[in-house]
């Protein structure tokens, strides 16, 4: 499985009773597929799998199988804080469908999360898992760090292809390509850095820009792999303000808001998240606005 | 219902499969309801909730509500990352005989948790539920802080009766006391600091080791309500140091292997968490016997 | 010397061309020597001694000496980021009369603060120092935690009498009493925690609300020492609004704001610290109002 | 001033009486003016200038001055926490012949340090300076972050032409440089992130490293702004391990015994730094071999 290129991960759409909305999730989709993108990522963190329970998972990634076509890539989020939800939540990924899954480290009990339980814990889910697994290390969220030191120890196990990390911290995107192994593939996990986490040996990246954006998001990826850093270099200072915008800022309830922007149906957050305060819409209009033609 | 006293936060015991042990959570429960303890807590962080699916969740209430006695308090952890998904285990918990439901603080989308967001979750499974609700602060494993000024709003709730705040800040239970009703409980959450936290203004506390000795904290308890000062800082005293070490210091594995010394057949951790090192038991077991006989 | 009591930490007045004014500091503490307070603590961190030189500081050292009666304890903060600096300050101090130091823990260079630093820090800063020391935690303002474990090898040092943790963490402070010696004294930092802080084992405070409200902080010493808990616990309760107003919410900004209404004739911040704003000042006056006359 | 290019931070070097050693600063210097560098900053962090006084300052300024030739750049370290001594320190620096003045947030009233008192203090600090001033944030140190929209009202002032950014995240250097001016110049604070700071917008570095290794640092610096990236991105990832070793982890006293390691007599770190332990020399005599011959 290729991992080089640019995936995006996916909203999960809820109707106005609350529900996975797999018609909505399904028709968006149909959008995306069309659009310049290396593959997706279904039930990551912006898909608000946080908020979701198992068969509602299954909804998701049933119905986003049917619509990705396989030569895209198609990743679903496992994260499960127990080893042992973590290893089904990957079985029933790779049942339906699923290329490669997205596992996000556990972080409830947080000072228990020493490097040795990082790598039982990946061990057992990669052993057991029918599809390649990503690491994956989003500080900001769980409050741990999935050290190098313990990457470099997972990056050896067969099952284990690579890792998504979404810090911003470009030394350790460093650290992590110079302890792992070439075939080992690091992902960036926000536009705002995509360049420069491509710059110390990243391979690509997993954006919610890519989403909104994906043609600038791809071109930018494109330019940095042919050597043509000058454009690299002006691209990404013009997608640093919508990135933030997406990302560290609004989160969520900003990635929806800008997708209902761009035609694109993801409806509304799931409580307890809020909406996008209304005020915030032009903003975000005139950002986006920069790279895509809004429709009215 | 009365909150004011002593509660046990109970372990989940796990078989060697890893499932949900609900006989082996029967016969420990069947012990603990013989000690003075004011009530349980199933399924709260040291119940390793985070770690168990809806359905083992399910298991370990009705083998709880099947040996707790109806006057005894018996409280079960319902919070989850999404107002739907806490409603659901709330109304569960209710239907399986929970007397009050004890809500922790969604944690994920750690930015967008403000105030506002904190209401909105808390009115709307507070008026989901059948039974009342307290509110749950545990900034050190969430991340996020349930502050005053939002719990000041919640408390006027009738369904809302209380709280437990986990944090050793003590001007920060002072505060909560000092902005809620007099008929809104706030409960501590660490044996360390139960007797000051009750002097500005906490009725008891759910303490991880009421479970390994019930009767020193029941003791404490009763001191500090009946005015006998002197005596509840000296015995505050002798029992900071074993809080610490089945507390903040060594978590979950710490709690399950002090449990096991005294004779609660709980089990270990489950995977990711670890079993405490062997190299700990000796300095546990010696903090232990100062204050209750270790079976050989 | 005892330290058992309320200590005042003194602000530093500055004149209008941004100087230490000696004249309003002698005539502030003319008035507080007559207040019920044990003593006073001069270039804390409540005396904006971090924005002062070495030179300014023996003004205000001096000043101080002038106007304090030999009756009273007169503690002058030393600490210093290099150990060099820490010891001239101790030694000047001494010279000019301070009946103790009180050296606050470097905590520039972070990373590098172990156990091992601060004990050879603090060591030597004894080991020189003509007058006892006395250690001094404020992780909210260094950045780093002077730990239980550090502090007890340095509580035998003959030199070394006791220690002011300003943490809110009462279990830390449980700790520390339980791991020195009888003769080695805890301060609290907090007229917030002022009462639990005692009942784990401080022997009292170094507050900045008891430059502002000696009376009510003294008497909640009293009532604490003197067993009459009931009555203790109520004053708490009182005071905490008002103690974080002063303290945590506003800083120095607020203290010196109190002071000014009250009548000690303290100025304002010095920069880069603003004044506390005009719109803070009636809350200020309602809450101080309830235990001391305003001045007109 | 042309700031783009490769800074040294200079160590200060002590006696074996702790004092200041201008004679091996100035034998140390001779040397260094001789490697590819573009200029030096002396008493910034590297220096331990917050472990020094006034008169040890002033003492190491006019040894580097005398050794400095005008046509390398020869800024230096005036950061304070109060303005008045920042402005001082920045006069003295001046005077003694500093071309410009590199000026660290203030940080220890941290709740205060608001985006209008980081104006306030440098906006003061720059109307004062005869020479331009750098703003440098170091949130590791400090505790507080000088955010993009402070930074971005200070741009514009004549007397401040650009900023030391120390911290990894490369979206915060990306968002700097797209709210600055394009002669307000950014300079990265870590060898380990130069190359991607410098894809972002960074006009070069102030970096540890280059006091021991300044060929690699300035080559990589040159292949950089010549646009030879793919070789920019190889000596990145080389650099990548020596640069964490002389920076995060081991701070000053891995500096030091680098540079000693590699002739450059700088002696030990001042207490309460303690020397770099004798076990770590045999690794990071190896990272450093791998670039610079290591005498015997």
């Amino acid at each position: 499985m290729n991992l080089a290129g640019i995936f995006a991960p996916i909203p999960t759409p809820f109707d106005d009773r609350d529900r996975v909305d797999t018609g909505r999730l399904k028709a968006a989709l149909a959008k995306w597929v069309k659009r310049p993108l290396t593959g997706f990522v279904v039930l990551g963190s912006n898909g608000e799998a946080a908020l979701m329970d198992d068969f509602e998972s299954d909804q998701a990634i049933v119905a986003a199988r049917e619509t990705i076509p396989h030569d895209m890539g198609f990743i679903v989020g496992t994260g499960r804080e127990s080893t042992q939800a973590a290893i089904k939540a990957s079985k029933r990924a790779a049942e339906h469908g699923a290329d490669a899954v997205l596992v996000r480290t556990p972080g409830f009990f947080k000072s228990q999360m020493t490097n040795d339980v990082f790598v039982r814990h990946y061990t057992a889910v990669a052993d057991a898992s029918p599809v390649p697994v990503l690491l994956y290390n989003f500080t900001a969220v769980t409050g741990v760090n999935l050290l190098p030191a313990a990457v470099a120890r997972l990056a050896t196990h067969p099952n284990i292809i690579g890792m998504k990390e979404s810090g911003g911290d470009v030394a350790q995107v460093a650290d992590l390509v110079s302890q792992t192994p070439d075939d080992f593939t690091v992902l960036a996990g926000a536009a705002a850095t995509l360049y420069p986490m491509m710059c110390v040996g990243a391979a690509g990246g997993i954006l919610a820009l890519a989403g909104a954006l994906p043609a600038p998001c791809m071109h930018l990826f494109e330019l940095t792999v042919s050597g043509r850093h000058e454009e690299a270099i002006a691209l990404q200072r013009q997608l640093v303000p919508v990135a933030r915008l997406l990302g560290a800022t609004h989160g969520v309830p900003g990635l929806k808001a800008a997708l209902n922007l761009l035609g694109y149906d993801v409806g509304v957050p799931r409580p307890p998240l809020l909406p996008l305060p209304e005020s915030i819409i032009p903003a975000l209009r005139e950002a986006l606005a920069q790279f895509e033609e809004i429709p009215a």
